[in-house]
């Protein structure tokens, strides 16, 4: 092998576009040096993708660079932060610099969107895993948080649930998957935007990664109240499968890598919050309405109840979807 | 498995000694809220090991812990920063509680040593890895580099160099070590404390970590300048090998894993540094001089010239050194 831990990043990762004032120190030193306005607070997230867990072994670089990035961002929309910095872990069995390319072409094409710049991190050698840590800042005692709902709260998830766990269903089980639910599955867009328009309502908020019955459950727990979903208003891909099958429905309520925004807000926020949903073009879905009772209660239109077969996803329990 | 992720966080990762009153909003939501005080800049590092590769996988679980915070530390100390916050992002083959325990007992004893909180991450399954980003503060415009070094400045290291890279080496060959040298292995003490006292100097500072001639090579690169470095006065551990055998001189120029400070400064400056190092009880040894010709020239102390068999550890390119 002759392109050194130097190389690689001299090559793929120092030749970023994005340039941001507040970076005093970025690549190249011990540590970054950072400034963080005096009127803000910084917020912090980090996710780790594990080839063969998080994404199939066969997911394009490309889409894994764009994704180990995504998740990241996603945490920072729901905290309603905006996005600044990333540092970047990335362990590579082997140097493939066509990989490279591709994985640093995916990254930097999603930390372009947002202006976010690679300030530092590490690269070495092992099995195939990226860890992201990305940075934001939220005007400070405003960041939102999963605590706050309260009952009467209406609740609400922007785009659609389940595309991706159906897609990597549908390829688990060797079929074709049309191309625009792959990029569900590979290319999340974090609602970075609308994460923002939130923060100015102090809403109840948590991203949907495990699947929402598991991160309504979070938010739930942290705010101890429950809630009733209508799992018939619950939002598919428009041009997917028709009607509701069993499957489609597990995948809404339990898939992971959904990467949309769950929250509970105040009935009178609603009409301005449908509004800048609107003009940033985030389908926004009323799905269900916060109660004082614990737990999460899935209905039918007519009010029946439908029991659910798991509850989300978890790296450590579960298995079946990983 | 019966033990979920979030009984993971819950048992050992959130019942952490170290409290802040900077940390808005810590582990348990979908990101960390921090607060940076208006006169100070945040610095950040992140650094990975994996088994096998950054540790010998019969490494113990508390040493591993460490070890992940200690070379992260060892980058904010060679930075001049003061450790505030820490994320952690571990991969599992598999829950091990007592490995876990071990682990959270070393990560947070290092921890708990300098105040350093435990404010998010992530957990997730797959081979075992340790991805750890450091965050730390510096007075506005007073975070240490590696470039500003001028000709004639004095080179010093901060403690003894290759203790790490022999007792790796003798583990390898099936060698029994002492216990105090697989402690400098296993357990490295950043120079926080004396990273502090050299961010009131100015001075140009990288941190051994891929062995003093690699790193050396790196700050005297940014500085566009060059050394000599006397070799026999190279620190090494006392009560170790008696002399300079050949394996010692390469393990104390080429080994990695010191996580000691190499730093130049001006003559001037060298009496009152070498009064903190005494009262941090510290050693500190100056091993050479910067010069303007480019390049590391290693001497003997009648001058003649040494040729090293390498130049430092290389994740990407180095085998022998994995």
């Amino acid at each position: 092998m002759t392109v050194s831990e130097f190389d690689i990043i001299e090559r793929y990762f120092r030749r970023q576009a994005v340039q941001r004032d507040d970076v005093v120190l970025g690549i190249g030193d011990d540590a970054a040096v950072l400034q963080v306005p005096a009127d803000r607070q910084l917020v912090v997230a980090m996710d780790t993708l594990v080839a063969g867990r998080h994404f199939p072994p066969q997911t394009a670089a490309f889409d894994i660079g764009w994704k180990a990035l995504a998740v990241n961002l996603s945490d920072l929309a729901a905290m309603g932060a905006r996005p600044t910095w990333a540092t970047l872990s990335l362990t590579l069995p082997a140097v493939d610099e066509d990989w490279l390319e591709g994985f640093a072409s995916g990254f930097f094409q999603l930390a372009g969107q947002y202006q976010v710049a690679l300030v530092g991190g590490d690269t070495t050698r092992g099995p195939l895993s990226v860890t992201v840590q990305v940075h934001g800042l939220v005007a400070s005692g405003k960041a939102l948080r999963r605590a706050g709902a309260r009952a009467g709260q209406r609740l609400f998830v922007t785009g659609t649930l389940g595309d991706a766990a159906c897609a990597l269903q549908a390829l688990s089980a060797g079929h074709s998957v049309a191309p625009d639910r792959l990029r569900r599955l590979n290319r999340p867009e974090p609602r970075v935007e609308f994460g923002l328009v939130l923060a100015e309502t102090g809403a109840a908020v948590i991203d949907i990664s495990d699947g929402l019955l598991a991160d309504l459950g979070h938010l739930l727990d942290a705010s101890h109240c429950g809630a009733t979903v209508w799992i018939d208003r619950l939002p598919a891909a428009p041009g997917g499968e028709a009607g509701t099958p069993p499957g489609v429905l597990d995948c809404q309520l339990q898939g992971g890598d959904d990467y949309e925004l769950c929250f509970s807000v105040d009935a009178g926020q609603v009409e301005t919050l449908t509004r800048s949903a609107r003009r940033l073009q985030v389908p926004l879905t009323e799905i269900g309405v916060i109660e004082t009772q614990p737990g999460i209660r899935c209905r039918h239109e007519d009010g029946s109840l439908y029991t659910p077969s798991g509850t989300g996803f978890d790296h450590f329990r579960d298995v079946a979807n990983d």
